[in-house]
């Protein structure tokens, strides 16, 4: 429960900015360099470098170096635990509205 | 597109603390104080303040203060752009994978 709580934790804050949901974006349409990711967000290496280290951290993106160049390619994390979060939260919220309409639907008979 | 990628930072961001999941699933039960949460969850009432005060800039909890109590119930966002953008992600990552699988499956013809 707590490892799937600090699962959670690293992907969300992971997924909680624009250029790293943007590198995850490039690298579905191909793998990339840590050079050529720096190059496409206009960003320094060392800024691409610590956003590409987030998302490792997180499973959501893998590294491997050759020679002298990082090479980045998605996975293997899937997002499934977060849409199981989501789901269930969504539920949860129509539950609680939907508590909150027969409270309002039976308020007029029941209330003195 | 810059004011989504906006919502979607700011809600992520968010969702990635586990205190502030547990207080959404505590308020998704009933509403309750600031004062109120911080004793449920063993925390300082400023401290239960900022949290709130990051969920509420997410707009998954609208906080009313009544007297000297501020009251915080969820909503009104519902988690609907991030779920789009958690299902968009995974059709691009099963596109991406397909594409591998018909790579290797071709390969052993169409390379010399």
């Amino acid at each position: 429960m707590v490892q799937r709580s600090a699962l959670l934790d690293s992907t969300f804050a992971a997924l909680g900015d624009s250029t790293r949901r943007g590198v995850l974006a490039r690298l579905g349409r191909r793998d990339a360099s840590i050079t050529e990711l720096a190059g496409d967000f206009a960003m320094t290496l060392t800024g691409m470098q610590k956003h590409v280290r987030v998302l490792e951290d997180a499973g959501l993106v893998t590294t491997e170096k050759v020679g002298r160049v990082r090479h980045c390619r998605l996975g293997p994390r899937r997002l499934e635990e977060e849409t199981r979060w989501i789901r269930q939260y969504q539920t949860m919220l129509e539950a609680r509205y939907d508590r909150l309409g027969d409270f309002l639907e039976r308020t007029p008979e029941e209330l003195p």
